[in-house]
């Protein structure tokens, strides 16, 4: 028995609610190691005394680990446990707060048992269900179309001054192409028609850059976009196509032209503002830098999410599209470096306007401090974009170490995180998945159907159907070519399979077999199979022959 | 290298601030199987160009793992790294969340890095600096001695019709004694004597039990203890002599008799009440029981703390009794069955009258969720409990498993934490120590000379001193015995080191020198060594000889 790689926590991602009802309990151990594992568990406050066993079986694998897994459905809501486990050799262990022992002492269990103390409701980890169907696009609106809003006369009646760069050339960091909100309004049926129903929008509120995301009015709608009016008017196309919408939440700074840090950087210290920014003096100077900022760049000071009013001023902001333009959602912008505790605010704030209000981070990394059900409801799978990259781009994985990573990936969550996750493999922050393995379309096509294939929401960066090639920002954010590409059909062929219900609920399996890249998802009565041939030769599996570099789907 | 035994999590006990400017890590390693650790760390968005090396430091070890870690002056708040250990066998390797690699890719390095990406100052898990130098004296109430109120002419003004008990005979689960408040207003002087600085009673409030653990009356002390005036003489006095006191929140659960509770049962789901219980149909019913309750005793019917009114009813009360009569903390009760989204709302009302206000909680487990800054301060240290009494009691520790299992205590909780924990070897829902070690004095005493020297507040169950014994309860809660007691004077000279600046702020090290067990307490410019000599021959270490059953403790 390999006692260095058992694991197993109370009251964590290996020991949760899956609902009201039922808990769901992981034990981890060194890969091939235990021949079965048996789960002892009763009320907690009986424990000692009357028990009950349960078998629990081999879930995941990943390069190191063996997961044991199991759901309950509790009558009572107060479950102790502890681990049976039988080696190879036929040894039996027990598992406890006390790690592995050959004896265990019931009479006094309640020093070292596991245990799911009580399932309060309000701690149950609740899943935003549409994420698990969401085909989510998402929009650098700068780039994507432009559509003029003229008077009746034919007349202009926006400005278009500020475009310095031409249509399809080649994006600089601060050039202005004029994407905005009616384009988009104009293009949905489009987007629909790929088989898009959730929109993501990059920032839209008012901003000097095309990024927009040094924000200084976080009220009004970029002037650029088309204001507020053109946001309402999209709003409604959305809501009568049935497409959420998605915005960006930019809480972890904003820009130097916001109203509050013009008034610090003329008042100091004396304006009210002072402490909603973080600065090292009286008023904030760039040489030397005197306040915090985002990364590096000066002109997007930090806000203090420690600070009760600015709190209260970003749940606002957080509330008031939710309120008055009935948006979906909030993608969080670098919420790994903003407060949990104002998160934990956001979030009861917006869930109180509605449950399915989704939460999504921007958190590149491991977030299970984030992801506990009092935060977010999921973050950018960007360990999946690693993952997809390694396999099609880089090479560095084999189709077994590929199967590894994955369960690895989804042994870090909660299994409702999982089916909240938004799935990515480029966004305006990366380079194109497409450059990335060598412009080959069919590998493009081939991760695209795995994204699919992965629990949680499905995010497509706007003009990877045609598709859009490109290094890093900006040339990640080029401008949409609206001419005619053979390619956006085969996405949309793909496409049409997130409709499956396997697909939005199914659990999730992936398997190497003779070559092939395997992933599986069973809902109650339906089984879809993915069968991924990342090689230049023809394979065949269960019957199922797939040509080189492609990709086959079956439902039974 | 094991590498199923490496653990290190981002944002976690592994990697957390130990104040607004430093961050602590940690790094698990099989024991004995790496010969160094480096840390390699640099600013969050710079991590990939300009980075810093520094040495890790093997801090602890247990039965299978040691610990290296490291603190941190943060220049810049947003810090991501990496680890890079050296095998036995010279071969290196780095650690990241991709697990140990031989090779890493420093340019990609923002997709798999550890980080704490910024530390927000209000997610800095804060030390309530006291409870590290408090002897905390627990004290049941009944049980522990009665002074009377008499008026001018002698007359008894109290009720003591209902004392059945008479002092110094087997206590009955439902027996009363009458020790009552300005009981213990009467012995502060000699508990002060002893040593003690903080008083802890269990629950005060209005209820029929001798326990009190089934409260009908949340803001108001019974009258058997005297009532609120008999407990605001008491508090006027402790505050006078420097003593702290901590009551009991009984918030999991509360009487029968509890008025919110008949009216329940008066008008079923007719009630405003009926949802602050968890009730399955209109009235509650006894047989069979249909609503929730503490362990399977249907008179303490559970609280629904998923309410938003029953939460803000107990903050109420948590709030009044720190307003009115300026208590010093609240021990929890069941608190791991209380949901975690009450406790973080209650730390919030709470800490907004006092950041010193103390919050611990009665979780008998390994209780990380609960110990994260949001919520409670820290625990009752009942797995510190079990290590003595399989040290002490038992015998089934050696010396140096017993420094394992503390120094796996210690890694199980942030570094604050482990400042605060409320260590103790028994209290009233458990046998007496000094029983379960066979009336041995000598036992006793070096059990309460490691407790005292572990970090955190020392308590000490009302008693102990003199030593009086006891099984489970009742038997537990015996009278207290006011005869002159030999053994008293040893435990004064015991807790007098409590002053020492070493036992509070020190840090602690554990170890086992020629069968001697040792503790080291270091604070800058001195160190507290204490040597327990657990057998029954003398030993010696250091130039320090212990007789059998002994303990020496030497300050430097």
């Amino acid at each position: 028995m390999n006692k260095h790689a058992l694991y197993h926590k109370s009251d964590s991602l290996y020991s949760f609610a899956f609902d009201r009802d039922t808990a769901e309990l992981r034990l981890r151990t060194a890969r091939g190691d235990v021949a079965s594992v048996e789960l002892i568990y009763g009320q907690k406050h009986a424990f000692c005394i009357r028990r009950k066993t349960a078998p629990m079986s081999k879930a995941y694998s990943d390069a190191l680990y063996d997961y044991y897994t199991i759901r309950l459905k509790l009558d009572d809501k107060r479950l102790a446990y502890i681990f049976r486990m039988t080696a190879a050799d036929g040894k039996a262990y027990y598992y406890s707060e006390d790690g592995a022992t050959t004896e265990y002492d019931f009479p006094t269990a309640f020093y070292n048992f596991f245990q799911l103390a009580y399932v309060n409701s309000n701690d149950v980890m609740p899943r935003c269900e549409w994420l698990s169907g969401a085909v989510v696009y998402q929009i650098f609106v700068d780039r994507f179309f432009r559509a003029e809003k003229t008077g009746a006369d034919g007349k202009l009646l926006e400005d278009n001054g500020y475009i310095d760069l031409k249509w399809g050339a080649k994006p600089t960091p601060k050039s202005f192409a004029g994407g905005n909100l009616r384009g988009i309004a104009q293009k949905l049926d489009r987007l629909c028609g790929l088989g898009v129903n959730t929109l993501y929008l990059t920032p839209i509120f008012t901003s000097r850059s095309n990024h927009k995301y040094d924000i200084s009015d976080y009220y009004n709608v970029d002037a650029q976009f088309g204001g507020n009016e053109a946001f309402a008017e999209l709003m409604e196309e959305c809501k009568n196509k049935g497409v959420r919408v998605i915005l960006d939440a930019v809480f972890n700074h904003c820009s130097e032209d916001l109203m509050q840090f013009r008034d610090v950087c003329k008042n100091g210290a004396a304006s009210p503002y002072h402490d909603w920014f973080v600065i090292n003096g009286d008023k904030p100077t760039k040489r030397p830098l005197n306040y915090e900022v985002f990364a590096e760049c000066d002109y997007m000071p930090k806000w203090n999410t420690a600070n009760p009013q600015v709190q209260e001023y970003l749940c606002g902001v957080g509330e008031y599209w939710i309120k008055k333009y009935g948006i979906d959602g909030w993608r969080l912008d670098v919420s790994d470096e903003v407060s949990h505790e104002f998160w934990r605010m956001f979030r009861t704030r917006v869930k109180a306007l509605g449950a399915d209000i989704a939460l999504i981070g921007e958190n590149w990394h491991d977030s299970r401090s984030y992801l506990r059900g009092d935060q977010f409801d999921s973050i950018m799978n960007y360990a999946f974009t690693k993952a997809m990259l390694d396999y099609f781009a880089h090479g560095t994985l084999t189709t077994e170490q590929l199967c590894d990573k994955l369960n690895e990936l989804l042994m870090r969550n909660m299994t409702q995180v999982n089916y909240m996750m938004l799935n990515l493999l480029d966004c305006h922050d990366t380079h194109r998945f497409y450059t990335m393995c060598g412009k080959d379309e069919r590998k493009l096509l081939n991760a695209l159907a795995v994204e699919l294939f992965m629990p949680g929401a499905t995010m497509i960066y706007y003009g990877t159907e045609i598709p859009l090639e490109g290094g890093y920002d900006p040339d990640s954010r080029r401008c949409y070519d609206w001419g005619e590409h053979a390619f956006a059909d085969k996405v949309k062929d793909l496409l049409k399979h997130k409709k499956l219900r396997a697909l939005c609920e199914g659990e999730v399996k992936f398997s190497c077999e003779n070559g092939l890249f395997i992933v599986e998802r069973k809902a109650s009565g339906q089984t879809a199979t993915l069968f991924v041939n990342n090689t230049d030769e023809q394979l065949s599996a269960r019957g199922v022959t797939v040509p080189r570099q492609c990709y086959r789907i079956t439902v039974e």
